[in-house]
């Protein structure tokens, strides 16, 4: 197991340097094989889904069981996703259907997080910075830009500037992704709202495209082995009416109570995440203004 | 050690029942009493502060370290602090200086909190909610009103609540108190803005005056035994500007880097706790509306 840790640390120095560079893809792959053979020797355990049509298992080693993974959306390794991390270097993701670039983002990013838990205690903060990786060169390299996690804010006395999510910016006349990456939200996601609405204070409303990117919102109970979803609809409403608005939420294990917030008022749109390819360029046309 | 945890658990059920009940104080004075008894069969040490002009020492027990202490703001036992308690029950806080009720309140909040960091393992959650109950009972009990934890949010299809922070309402006509309250705040503070911002958008800027009360900004290095205080000045000022506006921010051990937040643009006025019993009818005055 000391091989993925390695190899992530390594990643972690070339995303320093480059966000979008290709080798970048390598050390995923490399992380994702090393993890595909320590799960392999694990025991998988079915939990009790509490989660209507949804089926869950963790994996069971030395007494410790990871976070819930979704049956239906990991894929067991059959070769499909060392091919997929040939997609993602060559970033042509039309070659698969939005279903099957959940499943295969889905997988590499459980592939490492259940890892973590097996082997490490109260880590949440390895596999949270994993994530954001993972979608941030997915992001980078499809929009061939680097992106930022600080802004320049106007202040009349001094510079000022303020750290951000992954800012990408598409250029003159065109509008800015506000992308912030969580593998979970839980009371949290206020914040997302709140930095969104600091971008539109500053810089005005609808020039920054608000999208949040997540995993899923499962919670496992380790010893009754139940799983539920830990869902705040309500919650999410009052804060894309009054606090900001987001564009898009993409998850990868779409809960199911968030499921009907794309529906009614306001309205809060929810996707799998594959679906991000297919319409990504639709969401810029429609939001973007003319260049000067 | 059982008693001061077993009083607490009294405590949390009185307080369920009614917030300003004077038996809560009782409670108050059991588990400090409790608490400063435990702490005197262990040793002070002294720590390394990084912070111009301010002291800091710990407690230490079987190789534990408990958070920093400001040792011109903790008191000895004395018996100033019993004679505090009664000066809480009776609400007659003028009998003291707002710099010793600061330093009442400073030695009541750590004397609770290093304990528990001396008995427990990782656990932020009961320091936390201990000080929001001294907090929240200390308004409580000088406004004669119970707080509300949530409210009602106006939505056309459906009711709705909203979960918040305290609130106080002071009646018809009157301004409302929100008070968050948090041992520190770090990167989370964002929180109180967002949840002010939605206050402001629900029922109309200027109906809820935001107060965040906070211990202190201070981190201890376990190892090297030095004492920072983490702040982030600039980052306030920009929730400040566009996210909402919070009307005071009351600390026990005011971190040296905020106290210049009160002057300068924008203004965030930052004081010591114990001068909020000696402002609070200018600060209601100033913002009520008048009743209709």
């Amino acid at each position: 197991m000391i091989d993925a840790l390695m190899i992530y640390s390594k990643l972690q120095k070339a995303i320093r340097k480059n966000f979008k560079s290709e080798e970048i893809c390598d050390y995923f792959k490399d992380i994702f094989e090393d993890c595909s053979l320590f799960l392999s020797k694990t025991e998988k355990i079915d939990l009790l889904s509490k989660i209507t049509d949804k089926k869950y298992f963790a994996f069971e080693r030395e007494g410790k069981i990871s976070r819930a993974v979704n049956q239906s959306l990991f894929k067991d390794d059959d070769g499909s996703i060392t091919r997929f991390f040939k997609i993602m270097k060559e970033k042509k993701y039309d070659k698969l259907s939005a279903r099957e670039l959940t499943k295969a983002f889905y997988t590499i990013a459980q592939n490492f997080c259940c890892t973590i838990d097996l082997i490490k205690t109260g880590d949440q903060k390895t596999p949270g910075t994993y994530f954001e990786y993972l979608i941030g060169h997915t992001f980078s390299g499809f929009l061939d830009i680097n992106p930022q996690n600080k802004i320049e804010v106007l202040n009349l006395d001094k510079k000022a500037t303020l750290p951000t999510d992954f800012i990408f910016d598409l250029g003159v006349g065109k509008s800015k992704l506000h992308l912030p990456v969580k593998t979970s939200t839980r009371e949290r996601v206020i914040q997302v709202w709140a930095h969104q609405r600091v971008l539109d204070g500053v810089y005005g409303s609808g020039r920054f495209i608000g999208i949040l990117v997540c995993i899923a919102e499962t919670k496992t109970n380790t010893r009754s082995r139940e799983v539920i979803e830990i869902c705040l609809p309500d919650q999410w409403k009052i804060y894309q009416m009054f606090i900001s608005r987001l564009e898009r939420v993409y998850y990868l294990d779409i809960p199911t109570p968030y499921e009907k917030l794309s529906k009614g008022f306001p309205q809060i749109i929810i996707k799998s995440f594959g679906e991000f390819f297919f319409e990504f360029n639709q969401l810029i046309k429609q939001s973007s203004y003319t260049s000067s």
